[in-house]
């Protein structure tokens, strides 16, 4: 069982994670991205895929054209999990 | 500008595309697909991305783990083109 993220942890996130943002009506988080173009978006989501698969733990994510958006959650803890914050330290390392 | 598909091509969309519906609230339609992973879901998304740019005509789609859904509707048009029609068709075959 994967627990979620303590308080401590939750009162980091806005430090940690700047671009995301909590959602209000789910225990997850989200950040949207913006390309040039399809081919930038999907080569970005490449390299997301990529690490997803390494990490065992794969985002909710859309993308129309050139925008990309990612939420991120742990369903197996019900909310979100240190596997959402090591992801998305991940992505935003890209 | 890009044409909307006429009322003969809408009317033969039930049998062109068995798997796809036309969306109530908009002129776009979408399918829904499910893989056994992450790993083939990805596999046919990035089959799907290299149609997109070979037709230069791109989806608005999603993903959570093995699963895929797929909508097409043609903004230059304000729905439905015959560049969906391919573009959906070309993903069936796949």
């Amino acid at each position: 069982m994967v627990e979620r993220l303590d308080a401590g942890a939750r009162a980091e996130l806005p430090a940690r994670l700047p671009e995301w943002r909590v959602l209000p009506e789910r225990d997850a988080i989200r950040r949207e991205f913006r390309f040039r173009d399809f081919n930038a978006a999907w080569g970005f989501m490449s390299r997301v895929a990529l690490l997803a698969e390494a990490q065992d733990h794969h985002p909710e994510w859309s993308n129309v054209y050139n925008r990309v958006e990612i939420t991120l959650t742990t369903h197996d803890a019900g909310g979100l999990s240190a596997r959402d914050l090591r992801l998305a330290l991940a992505i935003d390392a890209l």
